[in-house]
């Protein structure tokens, strides 16, 4: 990214979501996206709705371009700074779209020479699929991208443009068992497969274990972060997040939209309702109603 | 499994579990167990002893056999509809024999070509090593199964039918550390063992420490799922079932058949009881007696 | 470790941190560092400071050679069974700096035929880069050990005498989310670093995600356990303790000497002050003060 990107090419980009677009941008190159203390005169910056004293902030940024949303005037301090003033509806939006059209990396199609893939997995076109990576006989979409030392098991269905990040694991047996009457355990039967849907991301080192007489299934745009276990034949809907060291127990249900916070557990055979929250730690022994905060442990509703 | 078993080779397996047996079972093909919202003619159906409304459940099956407990009787509705009826003590168990014995998957001995296995680790017969898994200087017994991209560290000793799923580590360095004059932080000696009976199941990405100076335990028949840490000098017993995240702080003992549910934490020189049960997310700071449930954090006895 | 070191050595190399020294320790031979169950005569035995009953448990180990606190006294019983008391300040780092120094097994510098390290990677002298591991457009130090199956990816920075164990995975994307006017998730551009400092330790399956914006920071000594996850753009200073199963959420702060222990959750933008202790399972939803003690869901200050 060293060679930048004019900043004449961003604002074509951005288009539509630009309100007001105050200064002069001919010519001007733009390197990075930076943290407001590595900002420079290369940094498009950008000011958080979030934050106090946006104006503050904008007159005092080393970077000679910035995002921002009404609250910012383009004062005479602006003015005389040359600044450039691009004002959109949601700047972190706007910087998102930039960011993944101008900045991001963008992972090449490639099958790499240590993956071991089953002869009779099926995978669509575009693939990435990483070093060391093992893969069962699966269905796998387009555009995916399965990154290093994964492992997807047998009966595993992938939708499009997923993206599986390195260390994740994916199709084991679920973890049920039954006592023999000698009191052995023994491993109730696993036959279910994994169904995974489009636009998905699974994080480093997530497990998601096989249904068991049924399948576990993740909805179309569901983000699973880092060290996530999903136990057999959970059902999880669409765009929901589940954060890092999430644990959801066999043959609970996540409805669309639920935002999971860091570190919560949820009891097997439990329902979390659309668009609820979940705080961090939480422990979710009941069913949770459609759009309610729930935290603590045992977790309850937030007043 | 799409050409299927027949149901008279099912029940000849079965035998002594029947208490009764209603129907006519000649040239009946069975070719899945699947949930009940997938049951079909070929599927052999089952009631769960802990349902209710059982009556119901078997009359209105897909299915043309079923296995129930005696609460479910053979009625005018189901003789009309030609069903059979094979009645057990223990439905649950039988589904979980037929299914190990009939459907589940058989992995074959191999020791995968790109297994990286020290030359000096003595590994007993029909092993089956997975791609890219990497086993230190160990000795491991017969008919183990030890997944992909795992990692067997020195000075691990592992015993008969053990199996170990993708990415687990077993055998790194305990985590002690003791605070030098000058502050900073050295490694106390991890010199000790894993030792892992007969029959034990280590679950995805589960990490087991080496002992310090003593050594790490886990009990014959015991089954431990994803993403748990044991850390150094534990001692785990007979038949305990680990649930998906559980971290067992260094030098606890947990006793015979303890139950531990998902995300239960225990502090260090911890003595879980025989036979106690720890309820999700409890934060275990006492010794738990025998028999006892605990939950909440801190964990308390249930009431 | 069969052969043994000569009692003598030891000695010699303790040298200043012995306060008295009994009996006659010529030609004795020390093979092994064990457990209290464990002690026989090769053993060079140790009493923790913090047991009762120090003088009895000295008296009784069946060692010939024994490093104690001066709480100990070498009485006639002692002197009868003719054994070796060296006394020091602290037994327990004296039996640490003997461990790491005459019992712990030395990983020889070495570069696996099955790593996988970018052509533009740069990685110092005396590196050990285990089976399978994967390295990107990196810059690596001295005398680093990266165990086996781990993923570095592009834009990490690891400093000298820095531990990577098994299945760890360095410098994924962060999970930070947008929701674009249609519902969908975006990804917040995820271009940062992860800075790791020297003489670091990071645990088997851990994850560390690089920055978003910024840069995601691991301070010189600190030591991180399995299974944890540090999210983007977190800051974690000097000699901090992070034990296993510790969820550190986006853009929080970790002061120098901090002990965090099992299964702790920080919510994200939180602050941990220098000395501060967090306790097993604690929920931290709030700053906490320098040098404080927290518990509890949520955490509280422990009075």
């Amino acid at each position: 990214m060293t060679q930048g990107v004019l900043l004449t090419e961003i604002i074509n980009f951005l288009k539509d979501d630009i309100i007001r677009l105050h200064g002069n941008f001919d010519n001007l190159l733009i390197k990075y996206l930076q943290a407001p203390s590595m900002v420079d005169e290369y940094t498009l910056d950008w000011i958080n709705p979030a934050k106090i004293e946006k104006q503050f902030v904008a007159e005092n940024s080393k970077a000679r371009a910035i995002i921002s949303n009404n609250e910012v005037i383009y004062t005479k301090t602006l003015i005389d700074s040359k600044k450039v003033l691009i004002v959109t509806n949601d700047p972190k939006l706007s910087i998102t779209k930039i960011g993944h059209r101008f900045f991001s990396d963008k992972i090449q199609p490639l099958i790499s020479h240590t993956a071991i893939i089953n002869e009779n997995a099926k995978i669509g076109v575009n693939a990435f699929i990483g070093e060391n990576t093992v893969i069962g006989k699966c269905k796998i979409g387009n555009n995916v991208k399965i990154h290093h030392n994964v492992v997807i098991y047998d009966n595993v269905e992938i939708g499009n443009n997923v993206t599986v990040y390195s260390g994740a694991v994916i199709g084991p047996d679920g973890f049920g068992f039954q006592k023999d009457t000698n009191g052995d355990l023994i491993r109730f039967p696993q036959l279910g497969k994994v169904i995974i849907g489009d636009n998905v991301e699974i994080g480093s080192n997530t497990c998601i274990d096989r249904g068991a007489l049924g399948n576990t299934e993740i909805g179309p745009g569901t983000k699973i972060n880092n060290l996530c276990h999903i136990a057999h034949n959970v059902s999880i809907g669409r765009n929901v997040i589940i954060t890092a060291h999430v644990n959801v127990s066999g043959s609970s249900i996540i409805e669309d939209n639920v935002w999971i916070a860091p570190n919560v557990s949820l009891k097997g055979h439990i329902i979390i309702g659309k668009n609820a929250f979940i705080g961090v730690g939480a422990v979710i022994t009941k069913n949770v109603p459609v759009g309610e905060t729930w935290v603590g442990n045992p977790a309850k509703k937030l007043k």
